[in-house]
């Protein structure tokens, strides 16, 4: 017998998203019945979603009910999960901060001021919940997950879980050093964009003197040569076995886009360490593509929304997508059970966090709940050079936009590695402020009393 | 009726600290009896201490008996309390290492590499007092108080109690804004080096509005004439006031020293933020002036020393100092109870702070022990910014010292705020390895196996 549930997608202008979980749903034969309602500000983008998923889930003959609102209160109602997937102020905006920082001499952004219209949306939803659907999870699927999950888990009575995309990042591992994904177990706990692979095992045995042999006799070829076929093509990188050789487990995702300030000093290193084209992701030439890449996706999209005759089965596929969202459901409301990397409340699982810091980590996923492995310890040089101070300046991040402490915000662009000298920051810092978009930041944030 | 301890100074050879020592010994009635032994390497150092100390009590008329040996061993026989003061590496290398970061482009010093010779060195101490005087105290009046009593009361079953100078600040504070010493009370917990005036009290009465009045009437003029007397005198600099502006609590003491790497920046910065005309005691001005007139002090000694004829009494008065050690053992043997500015490990006296973590603050010492006074918490911001980041960096230095881990040297050269590449700090690390008198540390320290 399956289970019909109502889910609304917050954001759901995120087309691809959107598509990919209306798919998942499709091919879940347990949720049919379900209903799935889209909300987003962007009127036009609701329409086309919600076209593009009626016509898909007709195709195949699933039985879904779609709806469209730009009114949030209205998609809450009765929901039993809400996934968040907004991001304010676009790839636009934060092109325009940066350009901003270059200015002042910041090579790519170069600053962090926490982020507080992302936090204050998630908090906005979840506060909404708490009046109109307090049971429903919700599953957070935008940015910042450590520091978002970890305010709501604090501050509302809303069941968290973070996902992100970083995890898979390990079977690129498996397919480059010539491993069959599918054959792999493993594990990587830490925080979100901090994870490090503490097990890696193939057909049973540890494939970690594989990985070694592999960097030993083809890693200086595969740098020499290769080149990246996506702007996040970068998990083999030499930054990437540094971290590896530096802390003895290998870092995954986004963990290998971060690591230390000295990887991202100027387009040449950063070529250096994660490689050609666009020396990653988070460079003035891969950060365009990136873009235009999504922007091409909506084009494409537009297309078949505007082609009544064009098979979306044809265009979009019949295969489950790698997303987690619909298999949590699946094993929270019908007890197929499934293993899954969530960030939820730390309580224990993984030792020298607090419990109410939100950690990344496997979890087992049934009608029981989403109940996280006892992951132990990860190596004290990790933890002193890695996930602690994250922690730290995420409870930074936290205090500040709780106190709205402009100070706090000067230290964090002082904190910058790449910020020269007080004046600098001063100067920075205000010019941001006075940026179009960040106006209700600059009035939110004020300085001490005494300043 | 008087106890007689004994009391064993290693680094006795620091002239001032041993004379301060025999001074407070000599005056204080109830430690009559009392033998101090002075242990040092430098013989002829030794030579001078021992018959200055015995010199002096002889015309005071003290009944103490003086030792003297260049044997640890020897030394902690039979010891009640063993006080450390002891400096492995003096001024004049660390002043090489700062040539040598110079040619690098470090701005004086600018890196930090732990301190292993001094923790060794304390470890040593400790080792030895386990097998020969196991119930002794050690007083540790070394630095790194922070990083070494952490380590010590982690690693030995000695009892180990830090003391430092910064504390005294407060008084400055007091007298500079016209206020009676004697007739302030105060509480200013935290870490070594980073602690926060809670409390300010003159006379009853909260004394922070008057500070606040100085600061607003007569600030800009004393930052505009006032001229440091001594190198230290930065209790009431901009760089103080922008600190308590900031966070809301006054920083005292080495605190001000610190603060962020962008008061430090250059001598020009450092002038701004910490007064004429030296800008602060870490500047290139400044350390030649301090370790010349810790010279000239020696030198004067010698003379002392030279000429029988001279009144000891004269030369060094005959009024007890302001150090805590004579009073802290006084209390511990004879409770003569008073309270004291120590290190001890925090067993929750600081929230926030990990109960094997040494803070500092005021305790009550008698007859039961060094009892910490329960002081709560500091503020999240101070916490977050100052507190935790600097317990984070104890614990990084630690586990290098027992790891050995030369990687984690290089993080460090990393996280310095000057280093400007990978390369620039991998060949700094190297030169300041390869330089004399670091030879055992480049021994020590070795790469990770797959580095």
């Amino acid at each position: 017998m399956p289970t019909a549930i109502r889910v609304s997608v917050i954001g759901a202008g995120s087309a691809q998203f959107s598509l990919g979980l209306v798919k998942d749903l499709c091919l879940t034969a347990s949720l049919a019945g379900s209903q799935v309602c889209f909300m987003d500000i962007d009127q036009e983008r609701l329409e086309m979603i919600h076209k593009l998923a009626a016509r898909y889930a007709g195709e195949l003959g699933a039985d879904l009910r779609f709806e469209r609102t730009t009114d949030r209160a209205a998609a809450l109602r009765d929901c039993d999960f809400v996934i968040h997937t907004a991001y304010v102020q676009g790839h636009h905006h934060a092109r325009a901060m940066r350009d901003l920082t270059a200015k002042h001499g910041y090579y790519y952004g170069g600053i962090h001021l926490g982020d507080f219209y992302n936090i204050r949306l998630m908090l906005d939803v979840a506060r909404d919940m708490e009046r109109i659907c307090p049971d429903a999870w919700l599953i957070m699927s935008g940015n910042p997950v450590f520091t978002g999950c970890t305010h709501l888990t604090r501050e509302t009575s809303i069941k968290v879980c973070g996902l992100c995309h970083g995890h898979y990042g390990v079977y690129e591992i498996a397919r480059t050093i010539g491993l069959e994904p599918q054959h792999i177990t493993w594990q990587a706990p830490g925080l979100n964009h901090n994870i490090w692979l503490t097990h890696f095992i193939s057909e049973g045995q540890d494939a970690y003197p594989l990985l070694d042999e592999w960097i030993a006799t083809q890693g200086e070829e595969y740098w020499r040569s290769h080149v990246a076929n996506r702007t996040h093509d970068i998990q083999l990188s030499r930054a990437a076995v540094h971290q590896y050789h530096m802390y003895g487990l290998f870092p995954i995702g986004d963990t290998v886009r971060r690591g230390g300030w000295w990887y991202h000093t100027d387009l040449a290193t950063k070529k250096h360490w994660f490689g050609e084209p666009w020396g990653g992701p988070d460079t003035e030439l891969a950060r365009p593509l990136f873009v235009a890449d999504l922007e091409k996706r909506i084009a494409e999209m537009t297309r078949l929304t505007n082609d009544p005759k064009a098979s979306l089965v044809e265009a979009f596929g019949r295969e489950k997508t790698t997303e987690q969202q619909v298999g949590i459901i699946d094993g929270l409301v019908n007890d197929n059970e499934g293993q899954f990397q969530v960030n939820v409340p730390n309580q224990g699982a993984l030792e020298g966090i607090p419990g109410d810091v939100v950690v990344e980590l496997p979890a087992l996923v049934n009608r029981k709940g989403i109940q996280p492995l006892r992951v132990g310890t990860l190596p004290p040089k990790i933890m002193l050079e890695h996930v602690l101070p994250e922690w730290l300046q995420m409870e930074r991040d936290l205090l500040s936009f709780k106190t709205g402490d402009r100070s706090m915000l000067l230290w964090h662009v002082l904190d910058s590695h790449q910020t020269r000298s007080y004046d600098q920051a001063v100067a920075v810092l205000d010019d941001l402020l006075a940026m179009e978009g960040n106006s209700e930041m600059a009035e939110r944030y004020r300085f001490p009393e005494k300043w």
